[in-house]
């Protein structure tokens, strides 16, 4: 098999300590011709729907790849490691909905297999820390062009965890829809596909407050909430000049409603 | 055309979403070759000005290259997409200042194009993340050689949006300069070079405070505000094993007063 | 010589300012071929323990690599630059105790070099950034093969600085030690090897709060304090689905008093 040439990495792990840095050198030094690229390590520790978000959206604007995402409060338990083989790259993590997102980005799942092969890992696996020990080097192999199949046992793709489908109801001039993520800049996305904004109109109220449609963040008078079709093509919203976070005062897994006015 | 080897990236973007990851994606997908630095993701949102001085300060330490700024309010509005030729790379970015003091550190723009060329750009240009959009695919393009002359038409140079000059006077006995930026030691960089000290004598006061001039951070008396002259040769204020911000309280674009005793 | 194709950097620079991505630049520029990671760049400033034991950690997962440390509270004053040659790779940066704990990790000295040769810094050395005038075109000059014996003067390995050892005894029932690190997650990393909860048996009290000997996170009853041995093979606590520093209310430098009940 060809391999990969690249690598990306998605964790929980921060930049304070030296846990990054560490799944650098284990695939260095396993993998030397990796090219390995942070996609972040700031998700929010344990958070695995935010995890999700970010790598799904990520994923597909990289050449193929194997991508591994560790968001894992499960580690050291009997949740399954997992490798899935995509048409457009393999995702290495925990089975625990993190890699789930992406891998419906990446084209879906062709074969799975669980990770029980021992001797792709490092010698006296860790309790605590798996991407180390466990993806890491599983992923540098994998990046070889070793075949998936001698990971592990082949899975049902259809046994894979997956995360609750974030709420997003139409209604008669109404959506209703969770918040997914509120990123650095204070714009909240929600869980609704830029259609599902037809038919609203350009004057609307979110959660009871003013808001206008428009397509940049310009566009909106200074300080007013705008509803807007965000750069991963969902519903999103956002101050001109501000933080929508602030004015809605929300957080991811609150549900926003959005009714015509 | 050569192109080059290296692209560097300076934004705004954070490191806890996916989005300079994905700017590494893009890149890697159509330029598997460039190498990319990341000088920053951490310039505050939407600070223009911290962001061309990170930018100015860096450019010089590195071998030619695509330097990628995106610092952009602007998003989505008319503020022009550039790329600015010098003799020692390429600058790319919204024309709205960013670029301006690291195209001086360059030694000057022998080139300026205006984006238009859109065969150049991601397909379904977003408006609010034209990082992904215009400018990562500029970059690989332009570091695979690609002459400028094909991204759009040439602009004149001093056309170019310039910054406000931060305030700088030099008086009898006084030196008044504006702040640039505050280092994550608490270093406090005024605008001004270090001749600028000259004939003010080792005892100061820099807004009232008694000050001391000094080589280094370790020459002051622990505690004691000192004025050096920084790593980038502008006059700049450290505590002595504190942080310099604390004792004048300043933040950039405060003009401070150094005044001989 | 052979050389070594990785540099790794570990500073306290942060990653808001342009510094880190500057040491990247010096070393693109004078050793394009290297490839450097980095470990981290949030040792939080002038923190040299912590920055050893960040190191100390890293550096045993990499391939053969110049590893460039650089937490330096003292830099521009007589505090010596040095170079130490291990079996493993060879370690930059201020002798300060910052570099031992990874000396030893990698083997231990087998030569040390007092940086001096001023051909091999940048011209115009600053007082105030080593790290890009002395440490990164050193580390780029050794990546390249070139000997370690024309750095400098060598010097007695005896002679580098050691911090003091962390708190660490061991008596009839009970164990005390120095907390080490808090890491992202609050887990909190003691100054103990793994044999030192033998005998201390299942049921123990850390501070007078009772907690559960566990071989991971989840073996804990939801908000309890377990005691584990982590992925560095070092005693430490957690707590179950929460932040152990919270429980005990540490930091780095407090001595634990762990006993059996």
């Amino acid at each position: 098999m060809a391999g990969y040439e690249w690598i990306t990495l998605t964790t929980d792990y921060g930049l304070s300590d030296g846990f990054a840095g560490v799944l650098h050198g284990v695939i260095a030094a396993q993998a030397p011709w990796v090219r390995v690229v942070d996609i972040t390590h700031q998700v929010p520790p344990g958070d695995v729907s935010r995890g999700a978000a970010v790598l799904a959206q990520a994923v597909p604007y990289f050449p193929p790849a194997v991508h591994v995402g560790v968001v894992d409060p499960g580690v050291g338990t009997a949740r399954r490691a997992v490798a899935i083989q995509t048409p457009r790259g393999i995702l290495v993590g925990p089975d625990n909905g993190l890699l789930a997102g992406a891998t419906d980005a990446l084209g879906g799942a062709i074969s799975v297999v669980r990770l029980t092969n021992r001797s792709w890992f490092r010698p006296d696996v860790s309790h605590t820390f798996h991407g180390r020990d466990v993806f890491a080097p599983v992923a540098a192999r994998l990046a070889a062009g070793v075949p998936l199949a001698d990971a592990g046992p082949a899975l049902d793709p259809a046994t894979l965890v997956r995360l609750p489908e974030p709420v997003m109801e139409l209604g008669d001039g109404y959506l209703e829809a969770e918040v997914v993520t509120v990123d650095r800049f204070g714009n909240v996305q929600l869980a609704a596909p830029a259609t599902a904004l037809d038919g609203l109109g350009e004057h609307l109220l979110v959660g009871g407050v003013r808001a206008t449609r428009a397509d940049t963040f310009a566009d909106g008078q200074p300080g007013r909430l705008i509803v807007y079709v965000d750069s991963a093509g969902k519903v999103a919203l956002a101050v001109n000049g501000g933080r929508a976070v602030v004015a809605p005062g929300v957080t991811p897994g609150d549900v926003l409603r959005i009714t015509a006015t």
